[in-house]
């Protein structure tokens, strides 16, 4: 039987996860994979985290190097998150020849290529499942059931809190505000939620995907970001009326010529489309290739067991390798051409302005829109005029390019019958 | 570069699609994989098939004996179907120390102990991603995702022919005979379709995957299944009502006491079920693991191209592997006691009856059922009274056990206000 030392590197939620799976399914583990997973190292200051999880104490250290100089620990799974000191612990590792498992998908975005020079001059193995879409095995699928895929899309739900938040607005009628203390209240939403309601958390996992899908590094400063902070209950109920679900996706293209566009923005998708049917805080994506065609894998993006489950198949996999596979990206993310990216994309898009009641409004508007080479799929009216005699029009227009777009609604705000353009939002079909 | 030689045994579909991505995605796999896939030898007698692939034609030979004695092809995927000659030829070339890759699940179902001991003796590995549900990576999934998990079940759509089938009577309301016509004249359905309505490749692919899930041998004969063909508009038309949706599924389960239970047949699931939005040829396969929770995976379970897929990734797979890992099952199917099988399994059932319109009816069919342990959820008449003095009744019941629902009909069959019990579907929650 081959025995492989682990260390943990923190037991917060997902480490705590990962020492409960490795507890319960220890023999069940040894038997059907061969392998006998020893935890010989834990690195955590919260003596009564360790209790609490029955970690003897013996194990229990605060120092890196008792990790870095015991040569049975092959593998070194981290839990720390952010970016220090969890990145200079791990290129130590690496250095030494253990290989990593990790669920740190900021420091994984920012610093993939000197992670992946360390592993390099380590001869170690890099695993990273557990960064996107907790326990759903999105990275093996790009990485060992794609290979004979020119992959052309990824489109994903990668952020259980931002879709926890924009079902239960679609659910209960309820505004953002109060719907975004409730996921706080509950423990769905940090008490500090810019990471995920900005879009930086789904960002870096497209940052990662999205370079997996394409084979080359998509870094993160040419992703669009924009988050649901501005989304209202009352667009999400004019989606309804026409048939549309409002989501945060991160959406990655491959075109012809090979130049890659990557954003994350709330967009409208129909609702009989898959991941329109995707609630709460389960997560999504579905990737095109040129071979298998559509294929979706579903399931819970984020949690203590979910995503401790990525990192038990992480260690096993890797506990598995004799030697180990890194990236063959034609890039490192640094000081990458422009004109590999695409940032004029094209997107249909749902507009809500309020506009004065009067003759000639309409067409003052559309004609804007024509010149400036968007093309209209359907104005309508909504209610009634109001006290002010304004009233709110909703205008879905065909694809278009961003820049047409912009130039497009830079005049129409200059129009005085356009009292405000309310909402701006992306629909993909 | 490492260069790995192949030989494609069969140019059928399957086979086509799969020499056409390794054509077409040959020097991308070389580039982002490190591996030069070289195909040296194509067993096909159809000449004409082999120039309309463009297959060089000093590469074709009908003589397997040219792939065992060329020390040059590590890897042999096969596109026969079916047991023989395929078993025969695949036990040849593992003995020859060549990995196999296949999409043959009847003879993986049926012979998988033999290869696998082949594949010891050659120290040679077996992949077989492509065998279940095309190119979604449903196997690569079981093996190298949920190592950490204890699986408590696995449900699936794993039949294309049979989702199209039932996904078009719901949406047309036409019978089955006519829209099985309507499959077959499209190429949805084989001219002799038993293979699929009557729920056999249901049945082999289950035993795959349930074995991988319970890392045992789930046999065939242990397999309930019952196909599609006594399905009809009528009950898919009521199952509508009760806001349920009917499907050909593949169900294992794993029990408490390690008892494994596995069946193939037509079950109502409601409508908000995501295996329910799976329409047409697609497939899905719904996985609950103790650590990750609910996963789902969703994609199209045959093609040229779909399969094709999971064979080249099979084969850049098993070209990457050192040694190969095969299956740690604690069975080799044969010979296992019925222990360790649960054959009376639970469910709710919906039962459509024709009955006498006269006073006392109810209570007499109620009264069986409820002797018979069967507790009931609903009982409603559907439509008017027949000239004949008849009507239509469907009951719903709770959870109850095969064998108690088996005792109750055979006395309601026997009650003289009872004309026909027309439809027993399963209902799965």
């Amino acid at each position: 039987m081959k025995k492989v030392g682990i260390a943990l590197l923190g037991l917060g939620t997902v480490g705590g996860g990962t020492y409960r799976i490795l507890e319960k399914n220890h023999e069940m583990i040894k038997k059907s994979e061969g392998i006998d997973l020893e935890v010989r190292c834990v690195l955590e200051k919260n003596l009564d985290r360790c209790r609490e999880l029955g970690v003897d104490e013996s194990i229990v250290s605060t120092d890196i190097d008792r990790v870095v100089n015991d040569p049975e620990i092959k593998i070194v799974a981290e839990f720390f998150g952010g970016i220090e000191p969890a990145r200079s612990f791990l290129i130590k590792c690496l250095l030494a020849g253990k290989s990593i498992v990790t669920a740190n998908k900021e420091m994984f975005a920012k610093h993939w290529h000197e992670l992946e020079e360390a592993a390099r001059k380590g001869k170690a193995g890099l695993y990273f499942e557990a960064s996107c879409v907790g326990g759903v095995p999105i990275i093996r699928t790009l990485t060992e059931s794609m290979q004979g895929n020119n992959i052309q899309s990824i489109k994903g739900i990668i952020n259980g809190t931002t879709n926890y938040i924009l079902s239960k607005m679609s659910d209960t009628g309820a505004d953002y505000a109060e719907t975004l203390k409730e996921a706080q209240d509950l423990g769905y939403a940090e008490f500090n939620p810019s990471a995920d309601v900005d879009g930086f958390d789904a960002t870096y996992k497209l940052s990662i995907l999205s370079s997996l899908a394409f084979r080359k590094k998509v870094p993160l400063d040419i992703i669009y970001r924009e988050g649901i902070s501005k989304v209202t209950a009352e667009d999400i109920n004019y989606g309804k009326e026409f048939g549309l679900t409002l989501k945060l996706l991160g959406i990655a293209k491959q075109h012809e010529d090979g130049r890659i566009e990557a954003r994350v923005h709330p967009v409208f998708i129909p609702n009989d489309e898959p991941l329109a049917t995707v609630k709460g805080s389960f997560n999504a994506v579905h990737i095109v290739g040129d071979a298998v065609g559509d294929i979706m894998l579903y399931g819970r993006g984020a949690g203590d067991l979910p995503t401790g489950s990525a990192i038990v198949s992480d260690i096993v996999y890797a506990a598995g390798q004799k030697s180990h596979k890194l990236s063959c990206f034609k890039n490192n993310g640094l000081h990458i051409p422009n004109r590999e990216f695409v940032r004029d994309f094209e997107s249909e898009y749902y507009i809500r302005m309020t506009v004065k009641e009067e003759a000639g409004v309409l067409s003052d508007v559309t004609g804007v829109f024509g010149r400036s080479n968007v093309s209209l799929r359907s104005v309508i009216q909504k209610g009634d005029v109001d006290n002010n005699g304004n009233v709110t029009v909703i205008f879905e227009t065909h694809v278009t390019t961003e820049s047409s777009m912009e130039k497009a609604l830079k005049k129409i705000a200059k129009l005085d019958c356009v009292l405000e353009v309310n909402s701006i939002i992306r629909i993909e079909k």
